[in-house]
Parts: structure tokens; C-alpha cells; sequence
């Protein structure tokens, strides 16, 4: 007997308990298990400090993970920029659609390109809220640590968090590419490329790579600007009068989202430019509410639709256990309207 | 001690208890007990026959609002048409704005007009969810049971529910009234209001009931014509074109919404009619992102902002336990822009 004891705590010794996770973490077990379980209310500080620790330790709280299973809360958190973004809307309304139907509620929260409400949002949500959550907020990962040790399945739209969190995306190369080689294939030259100021990551370049890419392909010079995203239109419209200002030979924009496009287009009105005859324009987005206003202004649209169903399949199977990584890209189309020649 | 038994029975024949409920409703009283904690899954029928029961007896469950008050959820359900639509995106983060500022997570549900999908919302939300609820989708509310009887603080937008349920809107008379007066005082004689079918009750007409008052009180000939809410851009353009066809007399259109107004410019500039020289528009909503979109579009502009801190201050005071009830109207202002003389 005396024999088998010693055996089960040389398997404690490769395999570490709760107490040694709460000893390196310098709180009580008890405090352990809140945050493995998402219980209470838990400062971000002692959460960092256990998820430091289970790392560290290579804890594996496997008999919790049925005791999480049974309190289950079927509810996702979402957290975009704003849902007053006609894109952001669109792709709320469509995850909220298949996440109904997936049996699950959707808490929204509006990050407002706030890092400190983005922070708060998610201590309250890993704390205790939630079973998974979508990540579609602009703010810099690398000032949000939460990302980095969430023990909770996540899932990314159109941005980097880690390794381990799926990535969900229109294909932004693809999508640069398309624009760039139709706005050349219809005689344009003097092509200017506008591109958000908050996409951080590789990934988020793709689209401008793509532009630069095929620019320098066809021997033609690349520039590209860049402004804040969910800019107001006075800043908008200053930007692109700037941009016609320095580039009066400029003969085609591809903008990085439909939102700068149409301001783009009501400059270019008030400046006595004729689209598509002086000007070609093609954006990026296509979402069905933005085409309703504009139906004249040509653009790559994003399938949102299954993006949406792809990242609720995505975080179903994370919340089920299995493992899912990596970028999904999803094809993307040119919508051939008025603002082409 | 039989005597104090008895003045305990005599009392309790005013008094009524939570077995009476139960007798009543024929359930037990752990369900009644249930139905008023929202605790658990329970029908839509066990939740009407107990509140129904509750409603007989003037039954009033003092000694459990203390229970409901110590496991508050501190959530709020936001219900919708759709997000993607850009005043209901506008209104729910305006919404999400306020309530998390107040300490309060929201979870949003599109009901994309679909009577089901609302009734299965409010079961789930009624049942254990939520705190409160604010209301603003466009369905029947006399189909929809669950808002006669449900024991929860509720705030509707632009709706009404029942008299004990404050409704928060802006002042749409005055909105209409406003309209209707600057089209004429701007020279417009064939004035056309356009309006939604769904809106069925005696508050939603008051946009429409101001243009007709104006019309009479100038002497001029009321013209409505109502289409489906959120109708979907290739029937919105039909509409237009029979009533230009019906009425080519036209020279104004007062419409009830701006995704509406936007759809008859588009039209009108198929038709080769100039606005605003052959034809004055003014829409209704004025939402920032549509603004930004469509500047030349005249509107009489809805103050979002102050109508969800409205909504949410009302809602506060409920939970606090305050009775609030009424119409609460905000002013409206007119948007002067390209599409007016």
C-alpha cells in the first residue's frame, strides 16, 4: 500500500495539482478553481497570475473541463468596433443568425477603438460570461495580454490575436489582387491605394501587398496612404482632397473599406472629377446595406454571410474541445458597378 | 394559539400566498416559485396560466423580489429587427453605449421580423437571462402573448406594448408635422407621404397623421402609400415607380424612413427627375452613418443618442423597483440639405 502511494506521487510530480498551481501563483486553491471555472468576480492581475502559472506548471485542469461542461452558459460574446458600422452591423446580424440557431445568446460589445473598454469587456466576459467569444475589434493585441492567456475558445474576424486562435477572413490578397489587375485591365495608371492606419499584423497588410504586388508587376509606381479607420467625414474628406492635391494625375483609387470609397466619390463630385470617365473606384466590403445606398460604386465583396457560418462552426468545435487553428479564407468577389469604366 | 391561527388564515384570505397561485394555476408551487424567480426552463403556457393566476389574486411576491434582487444577471436584452439595418446598428449601440457605462452587458437578438423568432427570445430571456428588456422590432405585439404578462422591467422604442411599459420615441408628430410644413413652405403642392405596413398601432401613425393634419390645414389632398419595412431595394424601386406612374404629378415626398428616401433618389434619377428642382424630398431618422453616405438627403433627424439614455435611465428605475410608464417624446430637429429648394 505503502508501495502504491509512493507511485501515485511520482505521478504527482509529472503531473501537477491545482495546490502546486496555486503555490507558484501565490493565491489559495480556491482562487485556482474560480478561475479555471470562471466563477466570481476575479481581477485581471490574479487571472494573469494563475494562467502564468497553470503555463508554466503545463497544468492541465482535465477534471474541471467536466465541471465547466455542465455549467454552460450558451452565450457568445461578440466584440466589434462599433455595430453603428454598416459593415460591423452586417456581421453581427449574421452571427447573431447562426448562433440563434446554433441554440446560443450573443452579448455585443462595442470596442470603440477604446483598448481600456475592449479590456474590460473582456475581464468580465473570461471571468465568468461566457462560452467563447468573437473577436472583430481593430485595438493592438499586443496591449490586450488577455488574448494571450484566454482559456476559453476564441475566434478572430479579419485580424491576428495568437497561434491557437482561428482566424477568420475574406482571401485579402486575393481581394488587393482582383482590384489592382481590373483597375489596370480598364486603362488605369496613376492607381492610389487607401488603407487603414490600426491593421497592426501581416495579415491585415494583405490587401496593400497584394496593390504593391501587382503595381510593381506591370512596372507602375505604388502609393499608398493611410488614415484611421471609422474616421469622421470632415477628416475623410480633408484626406482625400489632400491625396487629389499631391496626385492630380491620379486615375483609379482602391480603397481599403466602401466607407472611405463614398466619401471618396462625394469628394471627387465636389472637385469636378467625372467616375468613371477621369476616375475609376473600386472598394472593398460589399456589404448588402452599403450597396442598397451606393449601387454605383464598384467593389470586392466579403462573403460576411459565410464568414459568420464559418466562424460559428470554428467556435463550435473549439467549446466541443477539439483543436482549431490557423486562417480561413474565404474567396472573395468584384462587384462591376457605375464607378468602373 | 388556534386563535392566532386562524387571524393568521383570516389574514392570508387578503393576502394571498403562493400556494393559492399554485392551486390556481394548477402547477405546484416550486413552479410558481420558478415562474417568479425565472429560474430554469419553463413554456410559454406554465409562464401565461401562473401570471395569469398571479394576476387573478393580485398576488404581489414581496418576499422573493429580495431573491431576484440577489442574483441579478446584470444584463439587459436588446431586441431588434436587425443590426444591419443602419438605425437599429445606430440605436443598439447607442443602447450598448449607456447600459455598459452603467454597469450592465448586453445581449442582442435580431427578430428579423419574424413573429417566431421574437417569442422564442423573450421565452429564453423571460425565463432566467436577463434584468430588463428594451424593446424596438416591428411585430405585432398583440401576437406575441409573452408582453402581456411578463413580470420584467421592459422599456419599448417607437412601440407600444401595454400601458405599464414606458415607451421612449421621438416626437413623432411633430417630426411629421415639421416635414410636412417645410415642403410647403418651400413650394411643394403635390406633397406624397410614404409609410410602413407594420406599424399598427395609434403612436406609429402619428408621423402620418401630422403630414394629413398639415395637408388639411393647407387645403391640400393627403396621399399615402405604405410598404413593408426593411423591403428589400428591387421592390422598394417598383414601389416608387407606380406611385411616380400613379401620380406623375408629384413634386415632394415626405418618407418614413431614410434607407426609403434613399431608394426614391435613386429612382428619381433613373426618371430623369432633378431634385430638388422638379422634386423636394425629406426623410425621417437622420442616423449618422446614412448621413455620412447620403448628405444631400433632407431629414428630420431622430435624437438617438438621448432617446437610449432615455430608455436606459427608465429601465434603471424600473429595476430599481420605481413605477414608470408613459409616452416619452424627444424633439426632433430638420436636416437641411441638397434634396429641399
Amino acid at each position: 500500500m505503502a508501495m502504491k502511494l509512493d507511485e501515485d506521487e511520482g505521478i504527482t510530480m509529472s503531473q501537477p495539482k491545482m495546490t502546486d498551481v496555486a503555490k507558484l501563483a501565490g493565491v489559495s486553491p480556491t482562487t485556482v478553481s474560480r478561475v479555471i471555472n470562471r466563477r466570481g468576480y476575479l481581477s485581471a492581475k490574479t487571472i494573469n497570475k494563475v494562467e502564468a502559472a497553470m503555463h508554466q506548471l503545463n497544468y492541465r485542469p482535465n477534471t474541471v473541463a467536466r465541471q465547466l461542461q455542465s455549467q454552460k452558459t450558451m452565450t457568445i460574446g461578440v466584440l466589434v468596433p462599433t455595430v453603428a458600422n454598416p459593415f460591423f452591423g452586417e456581421l453581427t446580424f449574421q452571427l447573431e443568425h447562426y448562433l440563434f440557431n446554433a441554440g446560443f445568446k450573443v452579448l455585443v460589445g462595442n470596442a470603440e477603438n477604446d483598448i481600456g473598454k475592449e479590456r474590460r469587456y473582456l475581464q468580465q466576459l473570461l471571468a465568468r460570461q461566457v462560452d467563447g467569444l468573437v473577436i472583430a475589434t481593430h485595438n493592438h493585441q499586443q496591449q490586450i495580454p488577455e488574448y494571450q492567456n484566454a482559456n476559453l475558445p476564441i475566434v478572430s474576424i479579419d485580424r491576428y490575436l495568437r497561434a491557437t486562435i482561428p482566424n477568420v477572413s475574406s482571401d485579402n490578397y486575393a481581394g488587393g489582387r482582383l482590384a489592382t489587375e481590373e483597375l489596370i485591365r480598364r486603362g488605369a495608371v496613376h492607381i492610389i491605394h487607401t488603407d487603414s492606419v490600426e491593421r497592426f499584423n501581416k495579415r491585415d497588410y494583405l490587401r496593400q501587398q497584394a496593390y504593391q504586388d501587382v503595381m510593381r508587376e506591370h512596372g507602375l509606381t505604388p502609393v499608398t496612404y493611410k488614415i484611421d479607420f471609422n474616421s469622421r467625414p470632415d477628416r475623410l474628406q480633408a484626406f482625400f482632397n489632400r491625396i487629389f492635391d499631391e496626385h492630380p494625375e491620379v486615375d483609379a483609387f482602391f480603397t481599403s473599406n466602401d466607407m472611405d470609397a463614398i466619401q471618396l466619390l462625394q469628394v471627387a463630385r465636389q472637385r469636378g472629377i467625372a467616375v468613371p470617365d477621369q476616375l475609376q473606384v473600386i472598394g472593398y466590403d460589399g456589404v448588402p446595406t452599403t450597396t442598397q445606398i451606393v449601387p454605383e460604386l464598384s467593389t470586392i465583396v466579403q462573403p460576411l454571410d459565410e464568414m459568420a457560418k464559418t466562424a460559428v462552426d470554428l467556435l463550435q468545435r473549439e467549446i466541443r474541445g477539439d483543436q482549431v487553428a490557423g486562417s480561413h479564407k474565404l474567396p472573395v468577389k468584384l462587384r462591376v458597378s457605375g464607378s468602373l469604366r
